[in-house]
């Protein structure tokens, strides 16, 4: 059986990575390779509604337990029915998030249980794990400059959830870096202060070592 | 902090556990404990949307395994929702289907991976075990006698869904016959034959046993 090359794009919100998982499909693409682009949560129709039943308000709120179970069988979802099947075909398949995000998030930023996180992961994509991730930095200072700099020109105080957010944002950012060390799959691509293509050659020049 | 009870109710569809569960509600009310009656899957309303997500129509089924980590949520938003809950208040809980179903269905029914489902409920029950579990059983070969009888009634032979479903039933059996074997919680009641009330005043012997 032919075997694709499986690679992720990671980091915080804001931090560039649909831009670079666009042109980097693109480029590949270009290059006359096979290529599947494609995102969680969702990715497929199906675990799609997962996701909005997750994200529905409603009365009764899932318990962490129950909402980690369901982002669980959403990525089940997705890798029996898309990414397997495609890595199968010989493709080369870029995803926008993965198992690393729920460590960072759910792990690191929310506090809960890592272990029980990594072990439901293990189950949810029957042991698969990207070839090769790319971890996009950017300095969480960036974020809290950006922040003071919007609260200076309009004279405001940070409101609570703003307060939270880069304290949230800050342990995610650190847990990603944690993982970026005990990972060798993971590439750090320091994305402040660079253009959008200096960072997409940065990106290829990253690829070249693996796969070409 | 009080500890309740917790009782299950298994065995395969029509074997009569509604039923029983329902009259050991009643007689528990009147002997003037605290009990909840509730049942699997499903149980809070959260719960049951995921249910319907399982069974809803929709161009795209779930695979195996994320029905199975769907089953699990419900499971683990029932058991953080209403179960643990209930039970640290020192109620009874009396519920119909439990993590056996999940085993004797899909594991023996279906010949899933048993270890999985096993680790998979570990988790969505955070290790909750029922203090004691009804399986009541009926012969498999009930079953078979009144398609027999149906089919020579109607001069018909077994369709393939009457055959395979009969099939499966077997298995489903056989699968809670080997979990009783295996779990000293597990109490099998033989109710071939056996009137209503007949049933319940064993149940209620078998109980007095355990709780009073």
């Amino acid at each position: 059986m032919e075997k694709g090359f499986f690679i992720t794009f990671e980091g915080l919100d804001g931090c560039g990575k649909t831009t670079q998982a666009k042109l980097l499909y693109d480029y590949l693409l270009s290059k006359g390779f096979s290529v599947l682009l494609t995102r969680e949560p969702g990715g497929t129709p199906f675990a799609e509604s997962i996701r909005q039943l997750i994200l529905e308000p409603s009365d009764e709120e899932p318990n962490p337990l129950t909402e980690m179970l369901l982002y669980a069988a959403a990525r089940a979802q997705h890798v029996g029915r898309l990414i397997k099947p495609e890595l199968a075909k010989g493709k080369i398949v870029l995803c926008e998030r993965f198992v690393d995000s729920s460590i960072a998030y759910q792990g690191y930023g929310l506090a809960r249980n890592l272990e029980l996180i990594k072990k439901i992961n293990e189950v949810a994509t029957d042991n698969l794990e990207p070839d090769l991730t790319f971890f996009f930095d950017i300095a969480a200072d960036n974020c809290l400059q950006r922040l003071i700099k919007r609260n200076l020109d309009t004279n405001t105080t940070l409101d609570r959830i703003e307060a939270r957010g880069d304290e949230f944002r800050h342990k995610v950012r650190q847990g990603f870096l944690k993982l970026a060390e005990e990972e060798p799959r993971i590439v750090l691509v320091n994305t402040t202060g660079k253009e959008i293509e200096a960072i997409h050659q940065e990106v290829i020049m990253l690829l070249k070592k693996y796969i070409f």
